[in-house]
């Protein structure tokens, strides 16, 4: 059976072109590169090339770092372990603002320092699943050290006001921080136009290697390591560089940068497609305006369908998608984010999100739309909960 | 020119096999393991096969748990750092025991946790480059909450009384980490024998990937993670699984075991023969005796010649060694080893290290025999400080 991978906000195929790049550092070219000799100096251009590729990417100034480590929750729990050790707990800040839509690779760090001692805010979103600049203004106070925002949501693909929220940041001396591991490669991601202080990002998000991600850092910006240890990216982030991955991620970074343009017209063309579809099946509601979206998600609500029970009837098509995050996909809780919009709890339970990539077809989309409706109609059948389409369905109206 | 790599203690290169299992793991099945659907389903079967290589390649029991993070810096950072929030920021501990030939992720992370306000206890070495049994049981106080000390030194290959140390630990309370990167390929590791708390392992070292290490971690020991998030590793290590790593980190932990009595026979013996050609020429010391070294390292100490000039030299005819540790081999600081064995200081800076793996072959090691000679012979010639032969070369004798 020839399968379609619809769960791109989870992971990503890496890319032949990436996987190309990647092979020779295994066992041809496998020098340490803080070595002296050739075997060690060998494998410097690439990753020289690497950086520039990241650099180039999100559009970083050559005084900014970048710092290369292992995955997103590694960056986004340095970024917010630093502003505890740097300003909370040799300083005189204790609060730090964030929302309750952040993957728990931010919100279990905020927690973990709440139980620390640290204040924490955790912002809500409105209907459309989005934070408001004004609640972020309204939550700094003078003990402020860090707001950490993503910048699009992995479950809705909402798009933040990243750039609003990074200014009133900056006006107001708070570092900012934003989780970008689902705009890149599916939105302009600028830091000279957009002031974040911190972005962090993940590879295998982007058709890279699973098992590296980046951290930038803009120039001045303090930051305190998470791993110590022997000086590497600039005494930063210590631990002998994973070259393949690295360079891995610079050219997924290059392709993720070149194919922008491909995402936004033909991914976006192809999740619309899918969209209208699903849209035009009784009872079926979508989280969030398409324009504010990035261009490969949906976030479906489907009444009286488990989104586990679609996943599965899905699955034995051969269709991957997911109820959420990947991270939450085992515990079988309800959607965190259809709860947060304030969806009737009737609904919690029957989010499936489709996330596309440059890799979809628009073969494999037309498949999909063909099966929906005998896979929902199935399951509305056997459904105790869903008998006829009524008014109840509808989600509460953006304000 | 065909080359020679000599520097397996700073990285090897990956086992052919190891990359074989690796592969498909990049364009082919690159599902999240997280995921419901049967792109995440079918990676599980590597995943649960690696755990088991690397539960038997160091005996753990079931009960154990086996963390796969990014590196052994990670690693080490972990455990010294969970050991600070579960035992002194949250205890009534206040000490750390740790040696001062420690690599530096366990050093500096000591450091950073005295910056904290904890006390660090950094043991010295005797001559032979070895932390003796009873200056641990002395440093031992109430209020010690950890000691970390390796299992074999990275530099001199030193082989330190792991075992006698974990029961001394374990008989006062006190809990007990080892860095095992240098161990693990090249002594049997055994966590039923050796009654270790925490052990650190490091896949590069032993003909696996970089960017991915493991921690073990004994059943029952506290553990407060490193990395918060979306709870991988049973809430131990969060971060999307690196699958292609873990997957190669396993096959890694197979065939070193499978090839220990290969390494302590024929790669022991190769050594030895370099070990004895280095020893004919005059004036030339090894750090540590060979019986209390794992079976692959040489770090001699060559009079009148610079470690770094030799190593110029040396990969000028592509033979790849180090002055040490390949963390610090660009800063071109004295040797730390050859420092804290109490050596006269004019021998700081004549380390060199020369590390083998079971990919050396004999005609390597003739050909570079056939060479040191000229090198060392041409660098003597134009030294300022070096004349003649004399007892002042002489190291200080083991006490």
């Amino acid at each position: 059976m020839e399968r379609i991978y619809l769960d791109n906000n989870a992971t990503t195929i890496v890319d032949p072109k990436v996987f190309q790049v990647m092979e020779p550092y295994f066992v041809q070219m496998y020098g340490n590169p803080n070595s002296l000799h050739s075997f060690g100096s060998e494998v410097k251009p690439a990753l020289a090339q690497a950086m520039e590729q990241l650099y180039a990417g999100i559009n970083a100034s050559d005084e900014d770092d970048i710092i290369v480590n292992s995955c997103a929750t590694e960056g986004n729990n340095t970024v917010i372990m630093s502003a505890y050790y740097d300003l909370i707990r040799n300083g005189d800040k204790n609060h730090i603002i964030t929302s309750s839509v952040e993957h728990p690779a931010v919100g279990e760090t905020c927690r973990f320092l709440e139980s620390l001692g640290v204040e924490v805010t955790y912002l809500p979103v409105n209907q459309e699943g989005i934070v408001s600049v004004e609640d972020v203004k309204a939550a700094i106070t003078p003990r402020t050290a860090l707001a950490s925002i993503m910048w699009a949501n992995n479950e809705t693909g909402m798009i933040f006001p990243i750039k609003e929220i990074a200014y009133a940041c900056r006006n107001r001396g708070v570092l900012f921080h934003t989780d970008a591991v689902q705009a890149i490669g599916k939105l302009q991601v600028n830091v000279q136009d957009v002031p974040v202080d911190y972005l962090t990002f993940s590879a295998h998000k982007f058709h890279g290697p699973k098992g590296v991600g980046g951290l930038y850092i803009r120039e001045g910006v303090p930051m305190v390591p998470l791993l110590h240890g022997g000086e590497h990216m600039g005494g930063l982030r210590s631990g002998t560089v994973n070259v393949a991955g690295m360079v891995g991620m610079g050219m997924a970074m290059e392709l993720a940068v070149e194919n922008l343009g491909y995402e936004i017209r033909e991914v976006r063309r192809l999740r619309d497609k899918l969209e209208d579809a699903l849209l035009a099946l009784p009872d079926i509601i979508v989280v969030g305006s398409r324009s504010q979206r990035t261009p490969n998600t949906i976030l479906a609500s489907i009444r009286g369908v488990e989104g586990e029970a679609l996943i599965w009837d899905l699955n034995r098509h051969g269709i991957a998608v997911s109820t959420g995050s990947a991270c939450a996909s085992e515990s079988l809780e309800a959607n965190p984010i259809i709860s947060a919009i304030g969806a009737d709890k009737d609904l919690a339970h029957t989010g499936v999100r489709f996330s596309l990539s440059r890799f979809t077809t628009e073969q494999e989309i037309d498949k999909v739309i063909a099966l929906l409706p005998k896979v929902i109609g199935r399951l509305r059948d056997i459904s105790s909960t869903y008998a006829t389409p009524g008014p109840a369905c509808q989600m509460p109206e953006p304000q």
